[in-house]
């Protein structure tokens, strides 16, 4: 999603003259581009999929809409399968509409998780529940902090069910270099992502995660942190961010890159 | 700042009208309509001040800046008590510029308080820690928890320095609730101030409070809390909120009055 003005091609061309061999892809330029066909595009290139983003939005009441994005996120595991990657991320849904109910939506998480984790299990993709930054609370993930996501997740096995680490979400919050102890120490960190913290926020807030190094961010420290708690698996930058998305997609892979070089260690 | 499109007088006049006795002022207007004036005036129309805002912005690392700051402090106690009223609300300061350390930022705070403390004491101001929503982290407040406010709060004696309870920068917290107790057994809840949480944000995010029943936050759950802890002072409504600050100022003070009637308990 960080350069998604390049194609899936554009992108696994681009990966190979920089030299980048593992990649993070979202459902919808797959599916655009063909769940087979990209399946064999990052073979062929010899990309590893770190991740695929995003299953989730497990919050609705209505028990026509909870069955649907169950069904939905099976197909998001099979996906990915299908790319070979054994992360599937979590953004857990916000409030219904007219609901104040965060306790009440967070359960209904969990009764989702009960059913898709054994689901993911059987197809050897672990789940990585993202604690999304509160500003997120009622329109897109009532999971705000990593102590929130490891509740969750630490009601069903760790190879069922872990979380995201992601500094921009988690970056404010004094609790969360324990967290991360915790969650290494249970084997749950699945993902740690990358994103600077700038502002002003954008219009709606989504599309603000700043370039590292443009930010409040230490990324090293954040680093320091998953490595101290035993993780060893990849670095993923994301960001969405309209001003790199208006630019040249390699440029922008080949700063992204250059920057990531930069700030960790 | 509700209704800051009217002026003292009007303000005055238009809590007449409602029957409203209690009015929380903010620094500037008062600075622009006169202190002694504003004292004068609230005082004939038989309003109290429930708070002061705003003192704070404590986190700068240059000497010179942080006796400027300090010195803008001590004026903000004295029209305080100028006011008559006994609290003053703490915006604690951002990351200043370049800086990354969000814990030395905190204990530039601590430090600017153990100053500060003694001379609201003495003045009959008690300070209200306010903890901002974690989006406001790196420009506005580095506190952004209940928790690490009454983490700083608690080095003081509670007369000196207690916490701001506002339903808008907290809602998202699970752990809010069990704070807001331990604000209450120490005597720390000085000011509990509503606003709703509405989406989307606007650019800047500064000025997106909504209006009481407009968004997802149950507010008598939260007085429930406040009120269990102890707290039986004034409930304050501030809105940040330009639709509303575009409307006539007597209407939009009418319907915050009606809101919080259908809204609180």
């Amino acid at each position: 999603m960080t350069v998604k003005q390049l194609s899936m091609p554009e992108l696994a061309e681009a990966c190979r003259e920089l030299g980048i061999t593992n990649v993070g892809l979202w459902r919808e330029p797959v599916q655009t581009y063909g769940l087979e066909a990209t399946a064999k595009l990052v073979r062929d290139a010899g990309l590893t999929v770190t991740t695929l983003c995003r299953g989730g939005f497990f919050t609705a009441i209505d028990p026509a809409e909870r069955t649907k994005a169950l069904d939905d996120n099976r197909r998001a595991v099979d996906e990915a399968a299908t790319l070979g990657t054994e992360v599937l991320v979590l953004v857990s849904g916000g409030l219904p509409a007219g609901s104040k109910d965060l306790h009440g939506a967070r359960e209904r998480i969990a009764d989702a998780l009960s059913v898709l984790g054994p689901y993911a299990e059987q197809h050897g993709v672990r789940l990585a529940i993202e604690p999304l930054h509160p500003m997120f609370a009622s329109d897109r993930c009532v999971v705000s902090t990593l102590t929130q996501a490891l509740d969750l997740a630490e009601r069903f096995p760790a190879h069922q069910v872990g979380v995201t680490v992601d500094t921009y979400h988690i970056w404010w919050d004094d609790q969360a270099p324990a967290q991360i102890a915790r969650a290494g120490a249970g084997n749950r960190i699945h993902t740690f992502q990358l994103a600077d913290w700038t502002t002003p926020l954008p219009e709606g807030v989504l599309n603000g995660r700043g370039q590292i190094g443009d930010g409040a961010i230490d990324m090293r420290e954040w680093q320091g942190y998953v490595e101290a708690a035993g993780y060893t698996g990849p670095i993923e930058v994301e960001l969405f961010n309209d001003e790199l998305w208006s630019r040249d997609g390699r440029e922008v892979l080949t700063e992204t890159a250059q920057r990531f070089v930069a700030h960790t260690a």
